[in-house]
């Protein structure tokens, strides 16, 4: 299996975020990245390529042209008035507040930006923009008769939807690269994320759709981050009704108690539907020792994964998402990959 | 003038917001109250009484019972989880995000507090107890004839909703007071709210009645907190329509530029209005020097509001609502009841 990657992910890096009651160092950084190009390299799973460069369109086609926009202009407008600070939003249009668009930059943060864990920094939108290029050159790639891809994006993007961003996430690469598959002539397209977070975002993206299937499984929202998506009555609207499948999970899960059982399920919803092309938005943060993650999965339940996929049997684009047991991401997210490609149908 | 006050607001004293892109010590602090009882025994307003207890079943009133009771066990919940740091929230749901109430303590925060200033401390729950009391007893004496009292409450709150908190504040103790009124056979109270941030809490309480008129000058919404409530659109709804009058003042508006208009305007809306009491919630972050304020008003010109407010001709209760200058909170808000006990109607 061959990755598509770019440096162009480094220049993000977060000063940190409101988390347990305290402003701590952001657990999402450039080194997650580093480690698993790493972890690509010394397993040999394939060749590493450079994206093509593809601007800002392919991430249009998913997200509001103005919550695109005022990830390309927030720095300035920021800097300008604040100074060279990781901008932070300070109030949410939530519950009985007014959906509406301030001028002011602290309001506009809060319009678009859910929670206190994804600022805008100096290098979000270099950042995110090398990502689309990741994204749909590794999309092009399965596009073009390529049996597997792995798309090594940073920071995360399943969080992001239309017009909101969060937990970490600015651009949706998994829901940008599914469109550009679409967009391509693919009738239909399967999303399987197993982060240990629902992907609240591409839900948001392909909630209406049914050319896109979405199954998640996740730790239990009643219980933790995002808290207000993800949950198992969230089905699909309209046209979408059925096609948006939320496997919640209880804390403590492993891969004997609810995991793989889960997974066969969410496996089985894949197959019924008969894609096209898979995508998998792989979030490793299920692990046993991840530092947010309250899912116990062991180092040899990543290559169980991978074998489960292969049986899916579809071209498949792997999209990295969490995971932040740092020194462990790469060796685990390698796992899944490497079972994959051995793996027999 | 007799004042209401409880040295209980003391022991909340939040460790401190995200604001401006950092985490920063709290500007709403107990010397604030301090000052501003200071100021009234400096110049001799009148009598200061302790207040008398009132339980929560005045705050029920206006807010959710499961809002008050989050307010009143929350602390407990979070201190089991977390340890015995102020509880903020990390994510909000807003926008596309869904409005249900998770289980955990964290998701709880985000569902019912709508910003990253508004931690509930260990003493959140017996300082806006004693509030509630404060606002309550001061209430009567102007049911039981006073032509005006003071309750010098704090924190704030008047950005606290039916049930959502947020900008300092928990409960609304301005609209505690209305209701009680209310509930003791008042037919009509209006609030005028002068504070430099919009009252979106109190608007929240009453924007469905015709029973209580709310009018508020404040900061335009659409460039500073609170953002997304206060906008000049927002005019009541169903029997409340009308009754809900927004005055949004461009930033560096100063007594002769806007202010003095705008608060004629509010004044006309009240007596048209022709309520049986004025409750007043008295900011004053609109002072030149606030930290946070950007309206440019003189310390001469509280004395000119005292003054215009009397000419109202109604048994007025006032409430202490923000203003961060410290040094300068009791002289302003001092200057502004001297004022009105002085002006002949």
């Amino acid at each position: 299996m061959d990755t598509v990657y770019s440096e162009g992910h480094a220049v993000h890096h977060a000063s940190g975020e409101l988390i347990s009651g305290e402003f701590k160092p952001a657990f999402e950084m450039p080194q997650r990245a580093y480690n698993v190009i790493d972890a690509v390299r010394e397993v040999g799973l394939g060749e590493i390529r450079e994206p093509e460069k593809h601007g800002s369109a392919p991430a249009t086609r998913v997200h509001t042209e103005r919550m695109v926009r005022f990830l390309e202009t927030a720095w300035d407008e920021w800097v300008a008035k604040r100074g060279e600070i990781d901008a932070f939003p300070l109030i949410w249009p939530s519950r009985s507040l007014r959906d509406i668009e301030p001028n002011d930059i602290d309001g506009k943060l809060g319009f678009y930006c859910a929670d206190a864990g994804t600022p805008i920094t100096a290098g979000t939108w270099p950042c995110v923009s090398a990502g689309v290029d990741v994204a749909v050159t590794a999309a092009d790639m399965v596009l073009n008769g390529a049996d597997s891809a792995f798309a090594a994006t940073r920071p995360p993007g399943h969080h992001a939807g239309k017009e909101i961003f969060l937990g970490y996430c600015y651009l949706n690469f998994t829901a940008i690269a599914a469109q550009h598959m679409i967009d391509a002539g693919k009738k239909k397209v399967a999303i399987l994320d197993v982060d240990y977070h629902h992907g609240n975002g591409t839900q948001d993206i392909f909630y209406d759709r049914d050319d896109v299937l979405f199954v998640s499984l996740h730790a239990d929202p009643m219980e933790v981050f995002p808290f207000f998506a993800g949950h198992a009555d969230e089905t699909g609207t309209g046209a979408g009704e059925g096609y948006n499948v939320n496997m919640p999970l209880p804390l403590g899960a492993t891969w004997e108690s609810h995991y793989a059982e889960a997974l066969d399920r969410g496996i089985e919803a894949v197959k019924d539907f008969d894609p096209d092309i898979l995508i998998v938005s792989l979030g490793v943060d299920t692990y046993e020792h991840d530092p947010i993650g309250q899912i116990c999965l062991k180092r040899e339940d990543y290559a169980r994964i991978g074998e489960a996929l292969k049986g899916i049997n579809k071209p498949t684009l792997f999209m990295l998402e969490g995971g932040y047991m740092v020194d462990h991401v790469g060796v685990n997210v390698v796992d899944v990959l490497k079972a994959f490609d051995a793996a027999t149908v």
